[in-house]
């Protein structure tokens, strides 16, 4: 069965390094980069950082620890939108320390419930999307994380679209995700 | 004119950022995340090192020197499978190694340049894509560098998409590049 592929030490080997892969890329960057989003209601590197912020506030371990207390009503529902509020007047490199002290402190939190493959296979509800496991939570956890680095990348790389020139033909990030 | 965008320290801020946050990513991760790949005939994330350390050795700063020259033959063609051979029998860790040597080397030798407007708006003839200019090759340097981080994040990403159950529903990643 393709699920048992996770395993609890690649997951946690993809979470941890993360916050640092960021602070590298980002860190003294300019606000060109910074700052640039897609477009009307998308988000800039900036933003998304606040956003992974809020996930490890009140996403991930919550909800697993809501799964391992046996609760059957649903998680509580995950607001996309409060690193707009939440970031505010914090500087970006200021929200990359908030990300990877989270990070380290929710790594260490996962690693200290000794998760059996049993715990691994646990229920919880998830408010749209219905009966999800343990298990299912650490992987969305890793691939969200990896779905908001490319997002920053194709971010970036859109600020210099028409920089390019011809070469806008050969670089298939800037058509990701454009209607 | 958006071209003008074209900062140069913007770019070179990119540019001296992407092995370090490459490395942060990758270094001590196991197999399952960087010899995954999206599909037949696609690169993983060992394979795209060495693309770029190719890059490195044949494209950029040689094409930057072609131009400054007032070479108007085209570039010589850029091999897109020459890591396959360029790899073989170095880990993933040595090849970010050599990424970073090369791509520090060739920052400085961007910087050496002390490129006035004037130069950055000399032409060079692409072999298929006909004319451009230095400035667009160094804007296509950076966003290369992101596309790839880009397709980095997907790849790995992919390998866990079974794991995430319905979760994948909001994985957008997951659908990227897809058929």
């Amino acid at each position: 069965m393709k699920q048992e592929l996770l395993n609890l030490d690649d997951a946690v080997a993809v979470l941890e390094r993360t916050p640092s892969s960021l602070s590298a890329l980002l860190v003294g960057l300019p606000d060109t980069w910074t700052r640039a989003t897609e477009g009307d209601g998308t988000w800039s590197p900036y933003d998304v950082i606040g956003h992974l912020i809020h996930g490890e506030r009140t996403d991930w371990i919550p909800r697993a620890r809501h799964i391992l207390a046996g609760n059957t009503r649903p998680f509580e529902t995950f607001d996309r939108t409060a690193q707009f509020k939440e970031s505010e007047g914090k500087s970006l490199a200021e929200l990359l320390e908030i990300f990877a002290d989270a990070r380290q402190h929710n790594v260490a939190a996962l690693l200290e419930m000794h998760l059996t493959d049993e715990d691994l296979r646990r229920p919880g509800v998830h408010p749209e999307l219905g009966h999800v496991t343990l298990k299912q939570l650490l992987a969305t956890w890793v691939v969200h994380d990896l779905d908001h680095v490319s997002q920053i990348a194709r971010t970036m790389a859109k600020a210099y679209r028409e920089a390019t020139g011809p070469w806008s033909a050969y670089l298939s990030i800037l058509r990701d995700r454009e209607k």
